[in-house]
């Protein structure tokens, strides 16, 4: 079978490199010549709404699927008319508009911080008043690694996020005094199989996220896994997803979804007995899904902005590098990552520290 | 960087997806327009002693290597005069010629079979006599799976030996009163680092290997390394390198070497911490090599001549499916592999029995 794959991103190349273990094919559709997914699979080059390019990829394609969520709709839209798409086009519509998200939560049950929309000034003033501050506003479009939002504990920082983010449609959410950040990788099949990963603790700097380590809460898996079960219900979902939570005491609050393999979820190609990347190949395919225990320590580390030391991570036993084969180094770009696996906790912790240690992290100074 | 590979099958295809997760690219010379691995990275299609071929090869790749030993000894030579090429030719013309790989064993000390070269009838009859019957004989080149070889118990077998292979040089040897197979994967860097997997216990039916399961004794373990180190550095070896042995009672007898990745070394791209594979892109890159631990129960059956059930192989928890994209299935081709990986060796043992019900093996009859 040829998977069809908007964008040709690093999700994507992962993806084509667990498909092509299972003697899958993938040809990826993306703007940029130099897409590293073509390094591994065949590239179209094209915009992601050019009728011509996306006719060229349902023609060559058995299945298609995305590999970020900013694809224009109406293009997974116009390819679901000729070939299945996965996951499902609403779930791209639903994740695009985070005023969308909140309410798909909340009529769902599963608990968000309050939130309000806002078009115009006097909207956001009545919206932080009637929330309480302090509230972020984000814009209800287009956000992404902590872009598009701004964190305001007076009314001065109000009017400030306005005049930097009034142009477009916002959203008010009350802050949510939150323990870390979690998030709860799922999958679903074509057959209605669904598998859920163990939750992952996230750190974020500057919005970017650094480090992921598996979270081990049976009460707090629970949650996590009744309330992503609904989401792949309700959207009849098919491959992997991603809803992130914050951790307020025993409890958690969702803050939004990516309908697509995550970031977050890069420890589970030597960490999980099956990778997020393969068990979306399996689940567009109608394959049997696989088995998602973790059954050693295991974390990821990113590497943004800056060549590592490769070398120097190499020589650490139980560290993996991924590096995307990317051409140039920016501040805030991702790439590549380290998956360490190791017998205990401890040495979990002490090869992240080592890693990071070799491990750029450099990104724009806001 | 990117790696020059000779030939396309599926050692290049995985070679290619070890590469790719560090950020390597491959570009692969085989006849084939459908080779395997051009699926996963560039393919030149020629034929492996033109020069144009081997030109575009040398300009487009940082290093050489190669996926099987009956390259042209010539072709590997003049790459070398333009690239690195990893591992040496040296160890490719050893490997091309029973004779002489007989004779390096010898000359380094490693117990082999007892042998004499056969290029007449005559030569064949005394050869057997001065050996004493049962004897093997082989073609001195192009043997492979079990093919260009004939097992002799009588003076009419010996007769009728020549009459089927004496077309071309002969090699005699004793037949060894062998317990079982065994195979030993090592690697050596361009630094000079070394190391050793674990001794892998083969199987074979009618000559063409069938299952793999690591074998753990730490005698032969030792005794095998120590061949193998002397091996590596008689030829100042970069790669991986197998070594075939017969166990003999409490010790080993070497049969024959394959200067690459080898089949029987599949089961570590689940089964060890670092795969045969990737150790191979390392050591011809110079980098660090990676552990060689195999922390858990594994084993590998090898899908040959006939497509598997797949889905049935993807619902077995611990089973790793690797299909390498080939278009069509005739007797005796590789189409795939399967590692299993569990707690116990029982478990394990149960997982090999559920994979071999779903993964055919189907062979030309002789």
């Amino acid at each position: 079978m040829t998977v069809g794959c908007l964008g040709g991103g690093q999700l994507g190349r992962m993806l084509a490199l667990a498909g092509a273990q299972l003697g899958q094919r993938f040809v990826f559709l993306d703007p940029g010549r130099g897409a590293c997914a073509g390094q591994v699979g065949e590239l179209v080059v094209g915009a992601y709404d050019g009728v011509d390019e996306l006719s060229e990829l349902s023609r060559r394609a058995d299945v298609v699927t995305y590999e970020f969520e900013s694809v224009p709709v109406s293009a997974a839209r116009y390819l679901a008319s000729r070939v299945p798409v996965y996951p499902p086009p609403r779930a791209l519509e639903v994740a695009q508009d985070r005023l969308d998200e909140k309410r798909f939560f909340d009529a769902l049950g599963v608990p968000t911080a309050a939130f309000r929309p806002a078009s115009t000034r006097d909207e956001l003033r009545d919206a932080a008043r009637a929330l309480g501050l302090p509230v972020v506003v984000k814009t209800r479009r287009f956000g992404y690694d902590g872009k598009g939002q701004a964190v305001c504990r007076t009314e001065a920082d109000v009017e400030a996020a306005f005049d930097a983010l009034g142009a477009a449609p916002l959203l008010v959410e009350r802050l949510v005094p939150f323990d870390f950040e979690v998030s709860l990788l799922s999958v679903r099949s074509t057959k209605g199989e669904v598998r859920h990963y163990p939750l992952v603790r996230n750190r974020h700097a500057h919005g970017i996220l650094q480090v992921s380590v598996p979270w081990r809460d049976a009460a707090l898996q629970a949650e996590g896994e009744a309330h992503a079960a609904r989401v792949l219900a309700e959207l009849d979902y098919v491959g992997v997803l991603c809803v992130e939570f914050f951790v307020v005491g025993a409890t958690l609050v969702a803050n939004e979804l990516a309908p697509r393999v995550h970031n977050s979820g890069h420890f589970t190609v030597e960490g999980a007995e099956t990778s997020q990347f393969e068990n979306h190949v399996r689940a567009v395919l109608g394959l049997p899904l696989g088995s998602t225990r973790v059954p050693r320590p295991t974390a990821m580390v990113n590497v943004v902005g800056g060549a590592p030391n490769t070398g120097a991570l190499l020589a650490l036993d139980g560290a993996h590098v991924h590096l995307y084969g990317k051409l140039g180094a920016a501040p805030g770009r991702k790439l590549g990552h380290v998956t360490v696996v190791a017998e205990t906790d401890d040495a979990r912790d002490r090869l992240v520290d080592a890693v990071l240690a070799h491990a750029p992290f450099v990104v724009r100074a806001d």
